[in-house]
């Protein structure tokens, strides 16, 4: 039985270390923390709770609409913040046991590469083991990137680190950055009761992202309150008054910084294997997940280029590697047809090529969209603000989508596998969505990018 | 310009009169009542306002969960009835303004054929019009079903449509039948305070649809306080005292009869072109909606026998039969990929086979499931009971899905499409779910399909 040791125990070490167990292979995962990595304990999960805590007061709050009359409604944060720990214990917990029951030898303790075929473990007792393997994988992983003028204190400066921690939100906090992570929490924030000031440099929030769907999202969330500061930026920060790139003087209790995330490469001994960094990020073959220059290390998740910094990009990098390691066969992702996802209310889902980025690999596209306005489902929920936008190559397959709108992030599943199959329009349009759901959005943007709209 | 009489302006009759707007046709749409049909005015769209406003209120009451400390609710059951009014007004307003914008001439009167090529108007102020034109729709859809020993007398047995018109709920409610407008009604009243039975005659509820995902269904609903009797019917009702056939008495305040719906197809002249019809349900041609016997007539909707009498089955069939009237070329429908979705919290959705249809058919099948309790973004939201089940052929494509769970009706549409596309299990494995969100249950399902689960 070959043997596979991991290092780093977040979503692509312990979905490499689970999924290993379907092969004959004979796992060991070291990780220093808690397992689960930053998606469980400070990432993907706290934020989703934040948001969704924040969703309920915001239809608690709005519950009149419905003739549903809320005399006061107070929240108990130390009670809330429970429960947040709670779910996020309760899938710790349960990684640990899937773990167990999977035979997977779990090391407490730093991890580091001494050669290919083994892996040093430094205990926090100060002793160490030495780990003999066939094939070592690297999944250990990021942390929030700081900006030099902006250096976390752990108080008025921090990371999304802390604040998903945050037993009570700010009441006025300025979010540096309009990326997923700075519209995730000015979303939630705004929804909770705070004053939310959002400072990004570029012109427009998410950017990469459809400009028209985004453009929708940064509309409701200003009419919800948070306050855009496009174009700019912090020129300095004395005591708690923040001075803008615009000449504006604001007080604020924290500062978020939300500018992404760097890639966690240092002291893991990769300079024992001569293999270097660009940036902290490590170069594999995205065929194999084989770091290059290398033969037996592998690397998956937040930590190799060209690659998206997502939990889900990173289970399946960590089910790609040990595939090949496995077998000897490379099961590639198909990296084109990858669900992205922005959690705010309403969320903003994502795939494949939007206009933008059709334009810049000189595609020609045909598009579509189908606004939510009319939907009867979304009506009926006081969510019909939104649109769902599909992109089809010229007399080609369909290639991307983008939607805001309620349960965006679920309804985004179906165009993956038509961007996946590349699908083309009237096979697309074929299909039959069910009355009354929110997907008929989708279902009537394929309609009418294969020329024929219904409602 | 072919000139083409539509009679019924519910889904089937306004769907096929704003499609045809696709096409070279002239046409003319007859409804005797307002348009939207059933679904707009005393089905879908209604239900589905309960049942929104019946989740909100649980939300509401559950709200403690997450630290939101709500003292009073109280529901203005005037004012939620407006606002559902308001909802349906809206859209049949918009369904108005479609119709105008596409050019449909609107008569109000009721329709009945005179010839293959010519329909009988009757206005509500007894004048008659005679419409020539070279092909006619019917589209006059179904109401309610009545069994012959519960007579509606619209105060105490009453219909689907009156309980939908209802401004407050009963405080004791016997629901007949456990099919989807059984427990739609049941899973909202139960979550706006009533005390809720169901009599069914079936020993299952939601007959036909999966066991598994069913009796999960039925279990939650039961833990929520619904009473389910199964194997059981009325046997006799006097005043308001009820004897069911286990020998039990009960009062209620209302029966709510919901055993389904019957085709709407007597006095609309069928006689007169020689059709006969089958428990009222007209024979089609399903390649064309053709009835049969006839050359120019077609019908489209809850009238036509061998079709599932859905709304978005009707969209579908008008759309068929329009572009067959305009294209000569015929466009059926997959009716092997139609969702079905039960409005239900959590919802019940389904595609294609599930075992017992499976069996039926002769079908030998490999299934697999997984459950939403590991699932994070169901735990966040407090709704990780339920599964996602898959069936495939055995060696062959996926056949079929079953989902009881949160968002299960919007989930259920990427299965659709792999189910219509026949996909083979490893080609539907392959795709990444997005984290965290409610359809990795669909994509984890889908690797234990494969044989190689993660979670």
């Amino acid at each position: 039985m070959k043997k596979l040791t991991i290092i780093g125990g977040g979503p692509a070490g312990y979905a490499a270390a689970l999924y290993a167990n379907n092969f004959d292979l004979e796992v060991t995962l070291v990780e220093s923390d808690i397992l689960g990595g930053t998606c469980l304990n400070r990432g993907c999960i706290p934020a989703k709770y934040w948001l969704h805590l924040a969703e309920l007061n915001h239809e608690i709050n709005n519950a009149s609409d419905y003739g549903i009359q809320v005399e006061t409604s107070e929240i108990d944060w130390n009670k809330s913040a429970l429960k947040r720990q709670d779910i996020i214990s309760g899938l710790v917990n349960g990684i640990g046991m899937l773990l167990k029951s999977k035979k997977v030898n779990v090391i407490n303790g730093w991890g580091k590469i001494e050669n290919e075929q083994s892996v040093l473990v430094k205990k926090e007792d100060g002793s160490e083991i030495s780990i003999e393997s066939d094939y070592i994988l690297l999944a250990t992983g990021s942390k929030p990137r700081e900006l030099p003028s902006l250096q976390f204190d752990n108080e008025f400066i921090i990371s999304s680190d802390s604040a998903l921690n945050w037993e009570q939100p700010p009441k006025n906090v300025c979010i540096v950055g309009a990326g997923a992570i700075g519209c995730e929490f000015a979303s939630a924030l705004i929804d909770l009761g705070s004053n939310v000031t959002v400072v990004e440099l570029e012109k427009e929030i998410l950017p990469g992202l459809d400009k028209r769907t985004s453009g929708e999202l940064r509309k409701q969330l200003t009419k919800r309150g948070v306050s855009f500061k496009m174009g700019t930026s912090i020129d300095s920060v004395a005591d708690k008054e923040v001075l803008l790139s615009d000449g504006e003087k604001e007080n604020f209790d924290t500062i978020l910084v939300a500018i992404g995330r760097s890639p966690l490469t240092e002291n893991i001994g990769l300079e024992d294997i001569s293999v270097t960094t660009k940036n902290g990020y490590i170069d594999v073959n995205l065929e194999t997940m084989q770091v290059i220059g290398t033969k037996n290390v592998f690397a998956a998740g937040d930590i190799i280029s060209n690659s998206p910094q997502l939990a889900h990009v990173a289970f399946a990098e960590a089910m790609s590697a040990v595939t090949y390691i496995a077998t000897g066969n490379p099961s590639p992702i198909n990296y084109s047809a990858i669900p992205y996802v922005v959690y705010t209310n309403p969320e903003l889902a994502e795939v494949g090529l939007n206009s933008d980025k059709a334009k810049l690999e000189e595609i020609d596209i045909n598009q579509a969209q189908h606004s939510f306005a009319g939907i009867g489902r979304a009506m009926i929920q006081n969510q019909n603000q939104g649109l769902v936008k599909v992109y089809a190559q010229k007399d080609g397959p369909l290639v991307g989508a983008s939607i805001c709108g309620p349960s965006a992030g679920e309804m985004i599943h179906e165009l993956m596998y038509m961007v996946g199959w590349e699908a083309l329009p009237d096979e697309a349009a074929e299909f039959i969505h069910a009355h009354p759901t929110l997907s008929e959005a989708v279902g009537e943007s394929l309609l009418s990018l294969n020329g024929k709209g219904l409602h």
